[in-house]
């Protein structure tokens, strides 16, 4: 008997007859043979109607308070759908982030787990009850109080529980099949990657695929945890996301590239003729870090040596680019920069690919592929297994299908074609 | 310094705009130099919402995740006038019912309080915020799972929570501004009552008065915590509810009746043809007991000495009639009784005073009142002080009318005229 981790999104559980119809599958996953513990988001747009709601009463509302507010969208879910459990003949059991275990530091609004203690979830599992979880919620260890996770929490919260059940997998429910080598909106030939190591999976996820977050993946790394992406649409295979994709056994040959990513969501500051002196870099960043400010890409050229002065530019969430701005104009005379640049009309594109590592000639062959489509690029950043450039964001679009069709990833062979070069 | 704690019922926060007038109510009464906590209700039609839901996925929902559901109403409107306060400057915490201590049976639906125990509402007042409370929800001794109190369960969950306190004073609001001699709406001369005792309050609420509820009045005659009733809408004094209202000091003299309240909402039951022995009522009252039927009034008639018969009629909750009756059928035999009557349009129209201890003539005027109006009494149950009789349904506003005038309720004047008769 497996223990399985489901998570359905808020448009799986969006109105009554999506609820009942989880309810379903939920029910067949058990009489399979399966103890099942499911967690669950809000229905659909419950959390915007609630943030509707907390912007009428007040401009900026204290985070613990939030926090409180919208932890009420899967409270209603999730005893929606134990109801539709028990109303198909099975006994459900409906637990809060808190009831389930789920502790969390203080940051309101996004924090982090510190430790799932699970004796309820159990308890009732091992009563052959199925246990709904409210996903994206917890309580802080110092003041009790009811904190949430932020993007992509319920995913986290299934992972994290799942992990700390020993669950044997984690099923994440959602819209589309599993990840795909690109955007099927932007890319129609894309195709359902069927296996994908954490490290492409987290490397998809931060180059801005929506499907899986961040957090959840590298959780579920750290625990050896197999996610398991699917449609709750249909009952076909998903995405598995594994430590070792390819190993013995499976049938699929390690492709390149196993994608192409891309992130509309950034913008880049360029601050202009900073001294090229020790700790100068150091000074900018732990000034964007006070800020809490997510850096993402950053570039810093060799500097001329005419003026000793560089420029480095770097990518941020476009939401962040006020207070960054503001903060780095603070600095301006204590650093000795020139001047700022701003632009938030760019896009990121990535290759992801464990592939790439023993694969020569992929920068070469991207690059290529670019300039064939008439596609400038701005900046360029790389990892081991992931490349990303920053283009002009009308050109993202033009930039990602010129990169799906270079590493031949629309055809059903999945073997890339790569062309000479110096090797990366 | 007192301690004050404000109730809110739904329609006092039934949207963002009717939230921030409530802050500002509570800010100034914090600003008048009180600790306040406040106690309030899902927001206008969010219960209802929420059943509606829960009937779409489930024609019948277990009790544990009704209850998980429904006290996401709470949770909402807490949260949200938390924000609306904290908005005006001052520094405000919502708890659910666990949070504050509430403690309850583990009755899903109409769970009954067992204990309070708010250390955390406590330390937020020594610390200076304003306490946010979730009315009609606590947390079961047993299983840690969260219960609601039934009808009237926030008034009652402020009542308690007071008393755990040691406030000064549970302020109730609503949307009349306290108690009325009669319902305003059918007797259009009713006027508020400025002070009236427990044992009156409880008469009134367990005759069909809306504005309190029973178990409510209960909780502070216990504790002798004063409750005063008032409007949401108006700064003026409502309705105090304390132990000994004319005690020396006060200006009012006792009234004779205090007011006439009146109830649609029950059906009668008569069980005709009782053989008169011992233990035969025992027998039908225990099946109702069993049934889980409050049963209100009671009549049973001497038997007639040719039959060795007897009939026995009660009233209940209308919507306890199809059980009541089923379960009757089922011992039709074993008691040998001869049949059911049943008749659903009934009113019960009852007077109300602690002053008809010790003034004889109030059954002859109220008797006489009815008589002269032309309407009929079917059953008569009497207390200490209060007469009820059960009268046609379509004739209560005409008798509820015609006791107020009798006992001179509409004049600014609190003295009845009582006419002759045999006392009692």
């Amino acid at each position: 008997m497996a223990l399985v981790v489901q998570k359905y999104g808020g448009s799986s559980v969006a109105d009554a007859s999506c609820i009942k119809r989880v309810a379903q599958r939920i029910v067949a996953t058990k009489k399979a043979g399966n103890d099942v513990v499911v967690v669950v988001s809000a229905m659909g747009d419950t959390t915007d109607e609630l943030l509707d709601l907390a912007r009428q009463v007040s401009p900026l509302p204290p985070g613990r308070e939030l926090d409180m507010l919208l932890t009420s969208g899967e409270r209603i879910s999730m005893a929606l759908l134990a109801m539709a459990i028990a109303n198909l003949g099975h006994e459900a059991r409906s637990f809060t982030g808190s009831q389930a275990g789920v502790i969390t530091d203080s940051t309101h609004g996004k924090a982090r787990i510190i430790d799932v203690t699970p004796s309820r979830i159990r308890e009732a599992v091992d009563a052959g009850q199925i246990a709904i979880v409210a996903g994206f919620q917890g309580v802080s260890q110092d003041s009790k109080d009811i904190t949430t996770l932020g993007r992509g929490g319920s995913d986290t919260t299934a992972v994290a529980l799942a992990a700390a059940l020993g669950a044997d997998v984690c099923e994440i429910y959602t819209d589309v099949d599993g990840i795909y080598t690109a955007d099927p909106r932007i890319v129609r030939s894309a195709r359902q990657i069927p296996r994908i190591s954490y490290d492409e999976a987290m490397e998809m996820a931060a180059c801005g695929a929506k499907i899986l977050h961040l957090r959840c993946v590298e959780y579920a790394r750290r625990f050896g945890l197999p996610i398991h992406v699917r449609s709750s649409f249909s009952t076909r295979e998903g995405t598995w996301v594994v430590s070792d994709p390819y190993s013995e056994g499976t049938e699929v040959e390690q492709p390149i590239i196993s994608g192409v990513a891309h992130d509309r969501s950034e913008a880049k500051i360029t601050v202009v003729g900073v001294p090229d002196k020790v700790g100068e870099a150091a000074a900018i960043f732990r000034t964007l870090a006070d800020a809490e400010i997510n850096i993402d890409m950053i570039v810093q050229n060799v500097s001329a040596a005419a003026t000793g002065r560089t420029d480095i530019s770097f990518t941020l969430p476009v939401n962040d680019s006020q207070t960054a701005l503001t903060a780095l104009k603070k600095i301006q005379s204590q650093v000795a920069f020139e001047s700022l640049l701003y632009d938030d009309q760019i896009g990121k594109v990535s290759l992801v690919g464990a592939g790439m590592r023993s694969h020569p000639g992929v920068t070469a062959t991207f690059f290529g592929a670019l300039a064939d489509a008439g596609v400038n690029i701005e900046m360029i950043s790389t990892s081991e297994i992931r490349i990303s450039v920053v283009v002009g964001q009308n050109e993202v679009d033009t930039a990602v299908a010129a990169a799906h069709r270079a590493f031949d990833l629309d055809s059903d062979q999945v073997e890339a074609v790569v062309y000479g070069g110096t090797g990366r």
